[in-house]
């Protein structure tokens, strides 16, 4: 007890202790992710299919099975140390509150502006752009994560910025849009009358309040259409993967410090970037043989591609432009159930993670989200922070394996990924603080015709 | 330049580096903060007087104008080691688009979900009220900081919170009402018909949308006469500046670990608590003779207490029901121009402060919003972080400042305080981003005017 006391509520490594590199898990992969592939000639996506979408370096970090580590440029090294190193944090007075023999650790992404984990991928993303002289990039944005890291990342280069954000949430959510406006991005409400596709939605579907897979297609469009910029993607994308290893990479080196080997690690899967990010290191000492660790990815039972889905290739966007790629999905037009108030919402999964979870390196769960939401106040009040809807997915599997050690007696360590904060959520926690919220699991029938609509092989 | 390279980013404090005691800048004070006087029999305040009000402890601790430091209680500290220590960050990106030979650090308070340096007075307050027995608290708020933080501290030791919230705030900011209610506080609307002084205002002023003045006379109407509860107040008092020199004791213990002296210290100032917090230590050195600097208070031109207050015994609150404290004032019914979005609102100015800036220990400073507001889109773009408009404030001296030295070339030392965000503060930047904001500055006559109603003495 008093070797436990030594270690601190908040483990926070020295600059000279961080990560350099950022590690590629593809590269100890027996089986690697399935390529993408263009969805007409049905061919594995190249490097000179993609140039029009993505830029150069990216493509090469996106198609690069084998090099295990990439050195960070030390121009991003410097974005990092303005809001890295991340705290890992002991969990002590939620155990203290649950009465568990567990040590629970997570590792808090939020403290940053933009809220999230986003960011590192945001700044990398941007920084490749800026390196091959373009002007500007391109996003979509739902509910304003992504939009709001890449616009503090563009603001920092120097770089244009033009983002599409659903029209529903450009309305609704006016807090988002105006933090990125702040950072100098243009917002544009989706579907607009800037493009093609958006005139053509628009004069198709008068009064609609648009979807993410129509502001992909425009900002899709605008990247292809306009000398100098390019299309950047916030998640499901090994390159995300693989700047997100900073996360894992940061936390391994944490416990290694003082010793504490984790038993499970759990983290919340949308599109797979934090929970690929968190588990990149520890899956890699798993994948070589080298350590055992549970690795749980926890989604919400509104939207289960791993625990209901089917791995198969299918359309990364309900638009249907861009490649298909091989994943756990519910069908490219799946979407939750409209009283989904808590996030993940993506149809699909990180290709990388979904090969993992096929060859049985992962577990999955998936929890409904009144009690996400119980599990995140009961966080709030004890630790202090308020956590992002979708982080709480982990909170409350990390709070269940800890009350299943209150049960055994087991001192098990528990780390999980707290990916950010609620801050911009406060409408899903009214409606919770309200006793409003309810709970709705797609039937099988549902998922049966969403499936149903895969593209043909 | 390798020297200077060896500063981190951000330098945090290792947990047995951290203070563990608060300092009291009034005992090296030779002219000591006139006391609260009552405003029926214009006789100092004693602790009997006080009891009805506040906890016993809290009581003694803004009555102590000698005892140099107070041990922190362990829960307390447990709890800061929650969030704090908060990083003194070195600003080595705004310095260089300054391009500035200034060395520019700030001290952040926003690393926690209230947002602001509130919680730390928050968590001691009610800490001794748990200590006394107590069952609960009552307080008011405004935009919602204090009464966020204080839900977090109410939350963690299980005390009820009640907290009347200025009706038009209670309405047009339901986000940070449901950040308290979150965290198990009840939130009501004032004037409300809970209380007598709620229904009077409401007959009275049928339709009303509140003022803190009337909040404030309902909370203390609900602690008064219930037994088991007391009021707490978040600034202005004594007990709030002790407990906030945790801010400046962690500044200054971060400093020295790197052999830095600064030259100037620059905080905004509304009643005075992240101001008084952050110069604490450095004020007491100055007090004492052993160490010189330039101590810089910020305030808007359109709240100038400081530079165009008189100094005078005033009511801390315009329902008049608190008692009266010598301060700067613009007297207790000066309320800023409605175009006013920057924080700092309050008439008056903590006692403590005012007698140092009386003495000559301080300079005052006020500046225009919109000034303000580019300031904070140039930090924010330039640092990362979105600062509360409060903070900006003291970001738009410390640049002007920061501009002075690139002039004169002199490498001076510059630490501000960054005492929170701007998550919740979006639609003033919303009509900055429009290029809606305007300046006002009170006229000589308005002042005169809201001067001429200073309580007789």
């Amino acid at each position: 007890m008093s070797e436990e006391k030594k270690i601190p509520y908040k483990i926070y490594l020295n600059e000279n202790e961080m990560p350099t590199r950022w590690y590629n898990v593809r590269s100890d992969m027996k089986n690697k992710p399935a390529p993408l592939i263009n969805p007409g000639t049905k061919e594995p996506m190249g490097f000179d299919d993609l140039r029009p979408v993505f830029c150069d370096e990216l493509i090469k970090q996106e198609l690069d099975n084998d090099t295990a580590y990439f050195d960070i440029p030390q121009k991003i090294l410097d974005f990092y140390k303005m809001y890295r190193p991340s705290p890992l944090v002991r969990a002590y007075c939620l155990e203290e509150a649950l009465g568990t023999p567990a040590k629970i650790y997570y590792k808090f992404e939020g403290n940053n502006t933009s809220g999230s984990h986003k960011l590192n991928s945001a700044i990398a993303q941007a920084y490749y752009a800026k390196e091959q002289g373009l002007k500007g990039l391109t996003t979509e944005t739902g509910a304003g994560q992504w939009g709001t890291a890449l616009s503090m990342a563009c603001a920092y280069l120097g770089l244009d910025l033009k983002v599409f954000m659903v029209k529903v949430s450009y309305e609704q959510k006016p807090f988002r849009r105006e933090v990125m406006r702040t950072y100098g991005a243009s917002v544009t409400p989706s579907p607009s009358m800037e493009t093609q596709i958006g005139k053509k939605i628009n004069a198709e579907h008068p009064g609609t309040t648009g979807s993410l897979g129509c502001a992909i297609s425009e900002a899709v469009e605008v990247a292809t259409t306009n000398e100098g910029y390019r299309y950047v993607l916030g998640s499901v994308l090994n390159q995300v993967l693989l700047h997100q290893s900073i996360i894992g990479l940061e936390t391994k080196a944490a416990l290694d410090k003082y010793g504490i080997v984790p038993d499970m690690i759990i983290g919340c899967a949308g599109g797979g970037s934090n929970l690929g990010g968190l588990i990149a290191p520890f899956m890699g000492e798993k994948l070589r043989g080298e350590k055992d660790y549970r690795i749980i990815a926890v989604e919400p039972a509104s939207c289960p591609s791993f625990t209901r889905g089917v791995y198969a290739y299918d359309f990364c966007d309900t638009g249907m432009v861009c490649p298909l790629a091989k994943m756990y999905t519910l069908g490219s037009d799946f979407i939750p159930s409209a009283n989904h108030a808590g996030g993940l919402r993506y149809h699909g999964m990180s290709p990388i993670l979904s090969q993992l979870y096929a060859d049985g390196y992962m577990e999955a769960v998936s929890v409904e989200q009144t009690s996400v939401f119980e599990a995140a106040t009961k966080f709030a009040r004890t630790e202090g922070i308020l956590p992002a809807p979708e982080s709480s997915h982990a909170i409350k599997v990390a709070m269940d394996e800890a009350l299943k050690c209150k049960e055994t007696g087991e001192e098990k360590t528990i780390v999980f990924g707290l990916t950010g904060t609620g801050y911009f959520d406060l409408v899903a926690y009214q409606k919770y603080n309200d006793g409003e919220m309810t709970d709705y699991i797609p039937t099988d029938e549902d998922l049966k015709k969403s499936i149903a609509n895969l593209p043909p092989m």
